[in-house]
């Protein structure tokens, strides 16, 4: 049987009313967006009677207790397997690899999506996955509780920079509003998520930021996080996601690079992008990644500077 | 006759209805709230016909230029003035000190209010004065421009922390999400405001908050920037209202303080206050200060070691 495009929240919805114990992905190395729309989600399943479970390859990492809350995995014998949030199988990790056949139903927000579900609902333009889970749970009339809100708004700040970025919509704006009149405490999840650091990070951006490397008039910038930085600075590895949106914030950069250094695989390193202008999406493309037309990411094997030579040649076509 | 409170944006409308040669007033070291709702005001004013300017004490910061546009003083015998997020005429600054007899209208959003002028509109749950123009202007049924939204999204980012601070409405949102309709640039705004800063700026935060002194278990942060710190790192004055937010982001601190070294008189320090949780404009208050519940400031003489002894006494009432 082909692999099926949903076009419409009516049939997502039919899905999701149909299904039961349901095991719910999210993608490795978890961000506030999939475990968002996954909890957000599992928590509305299990609101009406369904068993469900989340699941992911690398675990939740701490920061993230907050949404967590008191939730349990239950004890089910599974039927229905739904992936939030994941544009490839390559995102589900080694624990989860074994699913990469076997999803029944992919809701996601990338337009990279490669369609590997039976049935796959994607919407490019929304914000965050965390909004077509909220807009269908209201679509679908369901009761959506103060621990669901809070999920499904911890994601939709999350991926829009606290409504900052380019994907922020109208849209966004809205659902906000609603969550904010279910109670949803913003100031608490925002400052957890965006401001808050340790005195250790703040010493270890002040490093890396002092090390940062520019080209071409300071139009392209380079982070570079090694494995010895992390041991040096004790950073949470879970942290450095926040990184990426670091080289964009110096003046004048439009390329904004973190390269950071694998843990298993120190002759590999993951490459964040943020443009200003750019397709970050297509430049990543060429190194086999892909993403957002603002932030992508791609994985790049040798040396700090080899790695950069490679990125440099690249993005100069892009100036 | 007596001052009057203004309980609708009805009464307020028929005001701007039947006023002309209007000069609006903004508060001395302008920020992106005050200078957004003057323009925006001022540019719906001249929208309908009618003559308006906008004055402060400093001028308007180069970073707001993209705010002020093609806009230019006009010539006309002023009949009325308006102030915008003014809450007290001590903010009016030297050059406009003229006018704290002669305030006809005051639309404000501090809940310190003064109500210094003839009829005051005050709306302290409103997230931004320009949030208050923004509803008035929709009110009216006026149409507006996109550079009336552009002023008003500003203002009303600025005034958020981009829809971040405890002070974000759904209303705030619910205006964003239709300001996004009307075109407002947010991606490009946002990153001015809030993410771009000059490597030299960079430089400077890491060691001034390398530099930042803690007190009670790191629960009160003091960052404090002096004259000889603002000529060292070539510091941009107009630049020194977002290091407010800075030592709030260090993890455990609920007091963040900042004290700013007065350029003309260097025997006092500008003293801003972020707190997490504890009643800011009630501290500032008994130095003569106010402010907002989570945000507030005041001014205090001495060396900076006297003036933090002095702000620690008076904080321990608070932990």
């Amino acid at each position: 049987m082909e692999n099926m495009r949903l076009e419409s929240y009516d049939e997502v919805a039919e899905i999701l009313r149909n299904c039961d114990n349901v095991t719910i992905l999210t993608h490795k190395s978890p961000d506030g967006d999939c475990i968002g729309a996954g909890m957000g989600l599992c928590l509305y399943l299990r609101s009406v009677g369904k068993h469900a479970n989340v699941v992911n390859s690398d675990g939740f990492p701490d920061r993230y207790d907050f949404l967590i809350g008191d939730y349990q995995p239950e004890e089910f014998k599974e039927q229905f397997v739904i992936s939030v949030d994941i544009s490839d199988t390559t995102l589900l990790g080694d624990e989860l690899e074994c699913y990469k056949d076997k999803i029944d139903l992919c809701i996601d927000h990338h337009g990279s999506n490669r369609f590997f579900a039976r049935k796959t609902y994607v919407d490019p333009s929304a914000s965050a996955a965390c909004l077509i889970i909220f807009e269908l749970l209201e679509h679908m009339g369901a009761e959506i509780t103060l621990p669901m809100a809070t999920n499904l708004y911890t994601g939709l700040a999350t991926d829009t920079g606290c409504f900052k970025f380019q994907n922020t919509t109208p849209e966004a704006h809205i659902a906000a509003a609603k969550m904010f009149e279910m109670g949803v405490d913003f100031e608490h999840i925002n400052r957890r998520m965006f401001d808050i650091k340790s005195r250790s990070r703040i010493l270890a951006e002040q490093r890396l930021i002092g090390d940062m490397r520019y080209f071409e008039d300071g139009q392209i910038g380079f982070l570079t996080v090694t494995n010895q930085n992390i041991a040096d600075f004790q950073i949470d590895r879970s942290e450095l996601d926040a990184f990426a949106q670091i080289p964009l914030t110096v003046e004048g950069v439009r390329f904004g690079y973190t390269l950071k250094q694998q843990e298993d695989k120190p002759q590999l390193f993951k490459v964040s992008l943020r443009t200003t202008d750019a397709d970050a999406a297509a430049i990543c493309g060429e190194f086999g990644g892909g993403g957002h037309l603002r932030a992508a990411g791609c994985t790049i094997e040798g040396k700090p500077r080899e790695v950069m030579a490679k990125l440099l040649e690249t993005t100069r076509k892009y100036l």
